[in-house]
């Protein structure tokens, strides 16, 4: 690592919502819906904020509106809490320019899955971690999501790379919970190490026993409902978790399953933004938004959940 | 569904192992060790047992050799707790068969996963446990194990069978939690609809946050520590849970992953139970017994687990 | 190999059809279509008959009916041509079974593939082959299926189970052209093995660089087309295999691609022989005959193709 | 399409190659290497030239070098040969970008394949090409490599998108035979759409029966025996197709599957090349260039196929 002025705490704990990319078309940021969303989501009270990951449709975006949304998040942001910034990449160079843009404009930490059109067998993905990690200007958690990305970090490759200075933790969105237990197990002897959730309706299992907080898209729309569940389940609160928790479940099954599996997610997730006013829906290709028909279920579900009011 | 004396508890709850199956070689059981472990798992206190499951050879076995089992089984257990089997076959009157002898001997239930060698689709899915069930002389538990048929129970089509006459729970080893908690939060209106945790690494917070029990493999082992930590879970004592999931990660860490990947759950599960003096550690094709080598690592494991007295 | 006294020729060449089983319902044989069938395609001039096979729904049949099968063919057949006889189970022993009676009744090979719900490793898989031929009383011909099985064989595989007594030949339904010409390069040096495509779409560039056959399940439609379009090629004949190959085409873009993917190919093929007069167009779960709209949709493709004459 | 004043033959026929990229370290091209490259590649009378592809290591390159190397190969080929320019990317901008530096540069086709982090629906797949494909500035061919990119063109995909203005050609990599042979008979009304074949296995068995070329890797190492295969069997000399293939088939064999696979193919030519003097054997990350043992073992090779000379 180049250097490492983060104000990370050692283990990274806590929420840290992947934030939507507001969009006006696909290579124009929705700058007001940025600014409202940016502070809706700490109003929540939120530990740390996460850019340019799948939620926010990193891959979708050009480079150009990817250094231009780091600004200005770091602009807003302001170190409030700790900024991480998505530099998945398939090529190498791609992956070092981008953490050496949110370097500069003050963010803290870089987030890395594998490298995902060529598949790297585990020893070339350990050897690319090696290579990688010291061209960073950043500290560097590992981001497993083997739908999109095709391979695993397996879980004898984490044990390795969490040796690699600069590693210092791992988002997991494999949903496959006894992989997250095995990481766990495998890095007993490494309590610095921070191991994130990146599932929501596995945030409550996951910090009640041991993991250090979650990466949750529903922090979007109620971020205070995930930090309250994550208190919960770190004071081991177990009734106030049940309940937070099954909260969390309406919001993933009301919201995130509407239309075709795959996109619905992220649509879900824009579509309830912008029916509460937060920012554009706007999707950037291979997706587009919800058509009407989808938008109304949604708003009727919002309505449901008390997220909004009834006409 | 024919008929059903059951003594099921409605919803079935508790640990359930599924029971390796003792093989002397590829089409003879190892009737004293059965007879062994059997008394060895019930010793334990679980709640339940299930046979001719994946951990269990099922599909590795002849159909001669599975009735043998299950007579056998029955024939020993003679009631003392639920007897569930597996039935899962590629053709649909196979399976019927094997419920009816399971039915004659007096099991309790019969363990379905999807045919697995045709992909049907889900309406196919749906289609088929229609027909099915009426067919079965036992109600019917659900196995969604992706990883070996290739397809997947998916959340709508658990929910139009849960409202089969007859279907009376699911087993999910898909080790996709996100997946069990979509299911739980789609049946939960359905208090009466069993459902069980697959891997035994996700017991404690399965059984934490509402799951009615699980089918341990390492149950064959340490019967006791599982119902143990299913009491804990389910009392909501959650340093208990801790402590004992612990001890559970500690032996999937150190007996499931000896050597190559995919058969060393099984090799090394059927080891251990041959160094403690229980069952001969014979596997049917096309897996074969842990060599020298590595049943001297799994020896000297048992021993650091204290599961083994040591030389 | 306990014995062989099979009448097959070094290597196998020709084309050899995997025949569809009629049946009335999901445990009886349409014993009259059958016969139609068997006549019907043996009157086009066929090298031999494949059943049991993945179009012969086997996995989806009792091992009962299975075997009534085997010698009703055995006995209609009174080896007019050489009968291969499908063996592939997750069992071993039941493959040795299938084999046994195979060769009592008569047939003259059984064809393989990998057992396809454990998943074994390349040297587990040859392991089994070097445990299995020995036991067969039947030579044996590999049958690489992986979209069904999973697994592949791999070419270094091919080449090792090649050299096993009693390996006579491989059938290849991976589709996969890039795979088939390496396995040819690699047993170049093999001219006594016979090399099968499973692929009637490749019948035709598959033979004109050097297979020696195909396993065409158009071929129970039109058992006579496969058989000249299969001498076009060998004799080089370029013109007549592109007129034929185009023929085939035909065939395959306008009966197995009626309804949903998967099991198109078996609905479309059973509801041709249907409507030809020849068998039943019962399929066994998991799947179901087309209903009636796709049944005219097939109806008046067989006309358009001049099989079927129009009403 | 913004304009069209390609030089591109209606279809585009014949060989061209997929160049490598020479490089001397992960963002710096090798342009001395890349000179001898085009020269020698076009010495062999190839008929045209593909940049940026899978073979070109194009998704590990810096947007920054694929728009260098751009520029020097078209300065250098100044409209000897079409130049096509692959453009693949997961954000629809950074594509429309690139084949705006293409055009400029004076290429005149573009190549796509489909967006490969988000999974796309068919519909929303052929709904992204409709939205692409007036926004470039030049022809587009189609790029079915469902290995790299998780999601195939279905071939009713293909067919609407042969029909949006721009769209004139394809290359199939899949290795998957029956899936051309069904895209060949899905446009035997489009004679103007060019079908081409991205395995070189099979270019012989590709252009016999129909389609118009091939983009074959050996190209890079041995240009005019890929020229002479397609002249033979475009001009139905079965006899020197048959001996030409044998000679592909021997390239394949020996030099494409040292080492482990996946990246067996890419470090062999360019470790080939590196031996025959053309260029550096450079791989950008995931992967390496092969270490000393595998290169001697290509170097004897190279020599056994008498492509380089004894010491």
């Amino acid at each position: 690592m180049k250097s490492n002025s983060s104000a990370l705490s050692t283990p990274l704990c806590g929420i840290i919502p992947p934030l939507v990319t507001p969009l006006l078309d696909r290579d124009t940021l929705d700058v007001a819906g940025l600014e409202r969303l940016i502070e809706h989501v700490l109003d929540g009270g939120v530990h740390g904020l996460f850019i340019l990951g799948t939620t926010g449709e990193a891959p979708s975006l050009s480079h150009r509106l990817r250094y231009e949304l780091i600004e200005r998040v770091c602009g807003q942001v302001k170190g409030r809490v700790p900024l991480l910034v998505g530099i998945t990449d398939t090529c190498f160079t791609e992956s070092v320019n981008t953490a050496d843009k949110a370097k500069a404009a003050g963010a803290d930490a870089a987030v890395l899955a594998p490298p995902y059109y060529f598949p790297a067998g585990q020893p070339e993905l350990l050897e690319y971690l090696e290579h990688l990690a010291p061209e960073l200007a950043l500290p560097l958690f590992l981001y497993n999501m083997p739908s999109h990305v095709k391979i695993v970090f397996e879980p004898e490759t984490v044990r390795a790379a969490a040796r690699i200075d600069g590693v210092v933790g791992m988002k997991d969105s494999s949903g496959n919970m006894a992989y997250f237990r095995r990481i766990q197990a495998l890095l007993a002897d490494r309590p610095d190490f921070s191991l994130l959730m990146g599932h929501e309706e596995l945030l409550a299992e996951a910090v009640l026993l041991g993991a250090h907080g979650g990466v949750c898209g529903g922090g979007n729309i109620l971020p205070k409902l995930y930090v309250d569940l994550y208190d919960a389940a770190g004071s081991k609160d177990l009734k106030t978790t049940e309940t937070l928790h099954n909260k969390v479940m309406q919001i993933s099954t009301t919201l995130y399953h509407v239309g075709h599996y795959g996109s619905s997610y992220l649509k879900g997730l824009k579509c309830a933004l912008s029916c509460m006013g937060i920012c554009s829906d706007f999707l950037a290709e291979p997706f587009h938004r919800f058509r009407h028909a989808e938008r109304e279920v949604i708003r009727r579900r919002l309505e449901a959940l008390g997220i909004l009011q009834k006409d």
